[in-house]
């Protein structure tokens, strides 16, 4: 059986490279294309690649198409940290420990360079050849669902409405399942639609996911606080410093680390519920709860 | 048979009315859909739905269709010009008359509020009940090149190239077969499939919308020069201003106005091959041309 590490270590460069040559393909002036990429090969966990693989393994399906999808995720998640690293929103100077990209590459290119990612993953879904048309037309509503007003960029809106006011922990909630809940639980139901999962298998997957997105913000509220700038590659004890509504501020450390084990429990639970082994699936949960940076 | 005027009073009120239900009907944060809606409200001319509905009415098909993809490729525009108008971008004040929404809303919702209207119009068309599932894809491929790095983006990085170097008379055109030209293209071809028209009838009218992208553009140009500020609802004479490559400055006025000419009559030829009636299609090329605003 494949570990995760193994996993991780076969599939994270051929996502890298699936991801890259998917906007080297394209018709478009170089320099924006670099812009493109430049945020794109910034590294990261792959993690949304990775549980859109580590579903349609658990199925026992060929990757190829995972891959594809599994980019067009990540395209859409590198959009989202151009756009929010901008001056007007977080201002951040550096990502992963490289320079954000308007800091090398203009505001103005930054702006243009997510626009193209947030457009691109559409087309390049439209464009599988290997799926039906009913496929494609779930996966592109899916995904525009995950991304837009009604997923992440509406979690975006709440977050930034939280900076100026404390929120409430069901507020919290909404943020999280929208800004950070919303793509992963696409990353995971979309491996579902790959893999010709059924209703029921999809609904379980949701609930996996659901709990999953909720841990992986907790988790990272909890970085902020324990976590180094070095280990994270970007300013640590953020949150803190301007006082920001995260799950440590509403429920301290402690109780924060409690809600984080109970949502691990219920995302394991729920892949209990799937008749066949989900060995991969779990040590995807424990990788996200006990991961350093 | 419908004239251009009577066209237009009667559909401009349904395709803002749709378009402002699709924003309404969406499960988001108050504050981001009145952002998104502010600016659809801001009126402009709608001749991106004009051109989907002219086409549809050209093959005799009723327009429902038309208005929903109409609000998407209007969304797209509008998302366009939202992150256009930024600080960091042409940093205007003012668009169609009216404050811009960076001015009423702030940068970060107005660049979180482009970004989901870029979004929702591939989740609108993949909701589309009444279409096959391949026409969905054929016109979310479609769309996503024409408003991504592979079209209208791309031509609005070889924009900002222009401001700091004088373009050549084929760069300039490159730069609006994508920028302005790239929608419009949409716009036509993506009547021709809800309509169902032949490969033939499709390339006929790409040749035709071609023809009235660059007319656009050039009209365009030569309205910043002769338009006053106020007939426009943006500042005039901002081209000259800034010493940007447009077609007045590589050709002259004279030589802008006889290019446009060629490329008016060159559209109304591209018409003449389609074998039933296109006034209402040869109207709208004229209103293009002979616009003041």
């Amino acid at each position: 059986m494949t570990t995760l590490k193994e996993f991780m270590t076969q599939e994270m460069p051929k996502i890298e490279a699936v991801m890259l040559r998917l906007v080297e393909d394209i018709q478009a002036p170089a320099m924006l294309k670099e812009a493109m990429s430049y945020s794109l090969k910034a590294g990261g966990k792959r993690v949304r690649p990775l549980f859109v693989l580590a579903v349609m393994d658990h199925f026992g399906k060929n990757h190829d198409n995972g891959y594809v999808v599994g980019a067009a995720v990540e395209m859409i998640h590198t959009y989202s940290l151009i756009h929010d690293d901008l001056p007007s929103m977080d201002n951040d100077d550096y990502r992963r420990g490289k320079l954000t990209n308007h800091k090398v590459y203009g505001e103005a290119y930054a702006t243009l360079a997510g626009d193209a990612l947030n457009t691109l993953p559409f087309g390049i879904i439209a464009r599988m050849n290997e799926l039906s048309a009913t496929q494609k037309v779930t996966l592109i509503e899916l995904l525009s669902v995950a991304a837009g007003a009604e997923g992440m960029v509406g979690g975006q809106v709440l977050d930034i409405d939280g900076e100026t006011r404390h929120l409430t922990l069901d507020e919290l909630v909404q943020v999280h399942v929208n800004k950070t809940g919303a793509i992963l639980r696409f990353s995971i139901e979309s491996g579902a639609v790959l893999a010709g999962a059924s209703d029921e298998e999809r609904a379980i997957l949701r609930d996996y996911a659901y709990h999953i997105g909720l841990a992986f913000q907790i988790k990272d509220d909890i970085l902020d606080i324990e976590g180094t700038t070095e280990e994270l590659g970007k300013t640590a004890g953020k949150d803190v410093a301007s006082d920001k509504s995260t799950y440590p501020a509403l429920l301290t450390l402690d109780g924060a680390k409690e809600k984080l084990d109970t949502h691990y429990k219920e995302a394991l639970a729920a892949l209990g519920k799937l008749p066949s082994d989900s060995t991969l699936l779990e040590e995807l949960a424990t990788y996200i709860v006990k991961r350093n940076k």
